[in-house]
């Protein structure tokens, strides 16, 4: 059931593979005496299966999303799940890596799982040789030992686009772009992309007359607005306030007439992003520098204008902080409007100094992250994916064994045809099983052939759906047996065109 | 650049992420204080970065893998990376785990990463109610701690089909019709499935006179049929024999009649697999219950036959042990003829009794598990897949700021007509650099507009290969530099028709 390594060449680490019983290509649950002590089917804390249902919806998410980064020209790339645990947590230190899960190797390596798909990319920069811009996307999972709670798993999977050696400001209008065109294209309904820039942030810092490192920590807070509201970040930003628990949380302890100025900043809005451009001059007309940092937002926005991106798809707020010394440039984050309590779906901004960590120099850097559980979970609550429980759309039944070879040739001849085609391999079955089966999986169309259709060159082709609407309607448990509920009798000749416009492909 | 978890609103282990720099949405390569401390970007032992180049032909190796699948109606699954590690390694005990890459959790657990897609699976059908048959296909990276080697690394991506509750062996022929149209959809040119059954071998092992245990040392002996040769398994099945090195390989001692009758069924061949058959009848005709065994391997063959897989493609090869306990009937394995040396791309068979390591009852199914990074090896070995080391078909240079929204609008429009294009967002370069970069990652074509050609409605499309062979006729630098090789005005009306009649699309 598997190939044992990818060059067979070379020699294997034989005598651990025969003791798990993978001589080569056999999996271990083979080896001899294990049949003595059963083991208990199950998963570690927080992990998940994602069986048919859940991956064809995901697969269909994942082309959508992949089909829209191609046409922006960004390449795939793959990073290995394990990295070592100093690249993984920088100096962060022991307790650092409690939140991840460790690995380790027969050289009992300090190794981890990754944690999220842009250290990885700032290792991948720092140790090849690529030619800047340097633009990827992964899509790839992420594991983070966090407390598991309903709907939130340790392995989770993460689709990241970013261009690294940009610094022009165009590449942030692009990753923008992409978000729009990628909620477009899966067909999410009302979204909002909002943005605005740590330059802008700056001024305000400036304005307001906060300096050095409390600037990072005001931009922590900023962070909790949609969370917390406007009087509990007033007060955060003040004296502390004490939480419904009554847990103390302590404040900045800025000045009352600094917490005004943030207050008028986070009140900057307008119906359109050059009306909040405008007023953002007004208000930092006497701040040094104002007119270039605003000019670049300006110039993001004029080139979104021009692309056809306006204010009711990516707007200006200014109330949109993510992040702290990460972010060197625009921020920018992406809400369902009809679901906003999933939060952002997208997120991302501009970071300039990625692979320094790693002894580079600056590369400036600007991307986003899609959750794609977070998304697939939103849009399955709004009821916008289409759920479908196999890819199989004809399932072939069967019921006569000397027809065998008819089956499979019928079989063979619809899966050349296009059409996703199943032929039962279960236990010879009563036609009514298979039935079962089909019904439970959601398979449209279940195909029957009998002796006496196979010699009058015919083919019974039973549509699920409306067998189940019409044996809905009965309530007489032997007429629903008897009955041959959305049957039709179609000449073998014309099976695969009445199936292809049945489908509609 | 992530979203923190799946779902915001439960609360999230907030002081871990904290810790590392990731506060809900920041890595840890920010976290303050790791700029003192340079940490070297590497990997650990045995594993690889996929770039771009490598990962585009992984791509389309398994989207057409999938496409294949998906017509046999085979719906994808995804499991954990992270198992427990007696759900992986069975009762098979401390040393065989060594050969296994170790998990541990906030909890301690006792965890590892898969080495197969294999166990998972017979978890995943122990542990969820599934209707049968259950047929899923998988593709995903396993982790094997193997000595590392050249070609051969510690992660590694398999691609496996399988149906669960088939007991029919229908399913075993679609499993080796599949094989036949996969390698044909990935055009491999020349490949040969060869298969045989545990049943004939079990033939084999009452013929020969052989007992108990002896048979499974025997399969397992005949396995290393390719690999050591005639002469030497017959040592080896006999007193044993010194290899190159002079180490002992012991023998199992069989008597000199029973090392004959070996010999003799490993010399049943024929030019179809009628005709293998027919000489197993006559060789097996003093065997208790050889017809209805050999019966089955008919039934598979006339299937087989009847959907136009002929021994040219599909061998019946009696020298196919594979596997010892694991397999219970039909077995097979795919080689590409031109290319022998890099072993099997696909391998599988019967097993019947998947899930009883679990405490289930024997569930009788059959598949086969590629290895595509072995696969992509040979092919590219063989110089049958295309290279590419970008999605990008276009780039849009950029030479004057003032024009950029002009260049984003251009960009747009090409994408919108599905033509992949990428846009410059690097430092702002002369034209030279920017097509130095386009040659390098040898993006097809270059567009080019100053004001003048903006003015005059036209764009410049620079055919870089064309460009290339023009401009390695020339000898002189200063006509190197002055020449615009592979050049044409296009106006910016047909600009779209045009691209896309150059790039077939």
């Amino acid at each position: 059931m598997l190939l044992a390594t990818p060059h067979p060449k070379t020699a294997v680490n034989s005598q651990l593979w025969t003791a798990l019983g993978v001589r080569m290509d056999r999996p271990p649950c083979y080896a001899g005496g294990f049949m003595a002590n059963k083991i208990e089917a199950r998963l570690a804390r927080g992990l998940r299966d994602l069986l048919p249902e859940e991956m064809i919806q995901r697969q269909w998410m994942i082309d959508t999303i992949r089909g829209v980064y191609e046409l922006y020209g960004f390449s795939p790339i793959e990073t290995p799940a394990v990295e070592f645990l100093d690249v993984l947590s920088g100096s962060a230190g022991e307790e650092a890596q409690q939140g991840l899960f460790r690995v380790t190797n027969p050289e009992d390596e300090a190794l981890g799982l990754r944690f999220d798909l842009t250290v990885p990319l700032s290792r991948v920069v720092s140790q090849h040789e690529l030619p800047l811009p340097f633009r990827r996307y992964q899509v790839s999972p992420v594991w983070r030992a966090d407390k598991p709670a309903p709907g939130r798993f340790r392995q989770f999977t993460q689709f990241d686009i970013d261009s690294v050696g940009a610094p022009s400001e165009v590449a942030d209008v692009e990753i923008m772009a992409a978000m729009c065109d990628t909620l477009e294209a899966l067909k999410v309904g009302g979204y909002i992309v909002r943005f605005s820039s740590r330059k802008i942030l700056n001024l305000l810092l400036a304005y307001a007359g906060i300096e050095g490192d409390q600037g990072t920590e005001v931009f922590r807070v900023l962070d909790k607005l949609d969370k917390i509201g406007l009087d509990k970040l007033k007060l955060e930003l003040g004296p502390g306030y004490k939480d419904e628990s009554g847990a103390p949380i302590r404040g900045l302890g800025l000045e009352d007439t600094q917490i005004s100025s943030i207050v008028e900043f986070l009140g900057t809005k307008g119906e359109t992003r050059t009306e909040v451009i405008a007023k953002l001059h007004s208000l930092f007309a006497t701040v040094e520098g104002a007119k270039t940092e605003i000019a670049e937002i300006e110039a993001i926005s004029n080139h979104l204008e021009a692309l056809g991106y306006g204010s009711d798809r990516v707007m200006l707020d200014l109330s949109i902080a993510r992040g702290l010394a990460y972010y060197t440039g625009p921020v920018f984050e992406a809400n369902l409007t009809d679901a906003p309590e999933f939060g952002s779906v997208f997120a991302g901004g501009r970071y300039d100094n990625l692979v320094t960590r790693f002894g580079g120099p600056a590369v400036p850097a600007t991307g986003a992250s899609m959750g794609v559980d977070r998304l697939l979970a939103a849009l399955t609550h709004l009821k916008r994916v289409q759920t479908s429980k196999t890819m199989a759309q004809v399932l072939v039944s069967t019921m006569d064994a000397s027809l065998t070879g008819e089956y499979l040739a019928l079989t063979q001849e619809l899966r050349r045809a296009g059409i996703r085609t199943e032929i039962h391999v279960g236990r010879p079955k009563k036609l009514g099983k298979q039935l079962q089966r089909a019904d439970r999986l959601q398979i449209p169309y279940v195909l029957i052939m009998g002796g006496d259709e196979a010699a009058r060159g015919v083919v019974t082709v039973k549509e699920m759906e409306v067998g189940r609407e019409q044996a809905d309607a009965v309530t007489d448990h032997e007429e629903w047996k008897e009955a041959r509920f959305g049957q039709q009798e179609v000449p073998r000749t014309e099976l695969v065109a009445t199936l292809k416009r049945l489908l509609k492909i």
